[in-house]
């Protein structure tokens, strides 16, 4: 771990992780573009991508000023996440927008933990990132319009849906097991507290429990969506 | 011809033009993403291509605020361009720089014709994109700095450019013929002053001279790279 900087081991690796999710869903965005339906939609999805982008950028820049080499922060969490962008890849327009409403869902968790948790500074940097709620919206609204023209769409969207978080849980149980350090700070202790360079069992089943309420919390972007569990 | 604005043809035509050229070249730099040597270059790539994707929604915004549907606009360039963009896939980090450059370096030409010709709120904004200079002077001592470092890449990046340049000249050629109006405004006469509705020899005359002064700036763009015509 790079020294010089005063946040927590854990807050450096939740800001790294969201760092990298962020540049990730911007290129993975990026690459949806040719299932866009026309010019218009193309438009707004490069639109959302360039607000990724600007996230990315701030939690960057943040990094450094922490005093941590940002690429460093972001390296642990590049296989995973691309393993999960692999795993999810959208094969519709509404495919696309379902991930990126799940995958903003999901994030936006772990910008709530992050606010939780790190320096001031960081938490307001962390609430205006989390501010910008208006394209959240906006998916939520083109899947639900989509659904309402044609019902069919909605149980392959649910299962898609159901999809997109069971690989992301997945991929979250392996990062919490080679970040011992993220593992305690989602378990709610203190970093002090640790003891050894292993997450403990407890640590793991405080994640679990963390998962699942994640996992609550996606129902309810589902139904945001007008989809199911 | 949508009606309601005040705006002359031919500058609603550059607008749109532009406007596709920032989409196109934000879509197309996010796909260079896989060429990237490192996640630094990746970050460095996602930003380039945001700030294309705020020109892009700045001309899109001018476009719906002259009374123009800013699709429609675009519309006549989105074949030309995409042609452009299949005729010139880089297949390398610097090639792909090389283009950003070579591309941003022409748009810049056709910004400064609108700055010209366009109402005085229009050519507020295009100055102001203009402005954003810095991100090119980036690219530029990039190609120059991994010139310095292995001299043999100028040949191979010298022949690059030039036919980056070939193939928007013959795209460019193409447009010029099915847009009447707009090769009248690039032969620097007032529109009112067209007769007929082709463009005349005199017009396809100027625009050629027009293309002459675009790659004589072309060059100078080179020289900046290090590299020869």
């Amino acid at each position: 771990m790079t020294t010089g900087h005063t946040a927590p081991p854990g807050v450096i690796d939740l800001l790294g992780l969201l760092a990298y999710a962020e540049l990730g869903s911007f290129f993975r965005l990026a690459d949806d573009a040719g299932l866009a339906p026309s010019l218009r939609s193309k438009g707004q999805l490069a639109a959302l991508a360039a607000t990724e982008q600007a996230h990315y950028q701030a939690l960057h820049d943040r990094l450094a000023e922490l005093g941590v080499d940002p690429e460093e922060a972001m390296e642990p969490f590049v296989a995973p996440l691309d393993l999960w962008h692999e795993r999810t890849e959208p094969q519709s327009w509404l495919e696309s927008l379902v991930k990126t409403y799940v995958g903003d869902g999901i994030a936006g968790d772990f910008y709530r933990k992050v606010a939780e948790l790190a320096d001031e500074e960081t938490r307001i940097l962390v609430e205006g990132v989390m501010a910008e709620t208006g394209r959240a919206e906006f998916v939520a609204e083109t899947v639900r319009a989509a659904l309402e023209e044609d019902p069919k769409l909605a149980g392959r969207l649910s299962l898609w849906a159901r999809r997109l978080v069971g690989e992301a849980l997945s991929q979250a149980q392996a990062v919490a097991v080679s970040r011992p350090e993220l593992a305690t700070l989602l378990a709610g202790k203190a970093p002090e507290a640790r003891e050894g360079s292993d997450a403990g069992i407890g640590d793991l089943a405080a994640v679990s429990r963390m998962f699942a309420s994640l996992t609550d919390r996606h129902a309810g972007r589902l139904k945001a969506m007008g989809l199911a569990e």
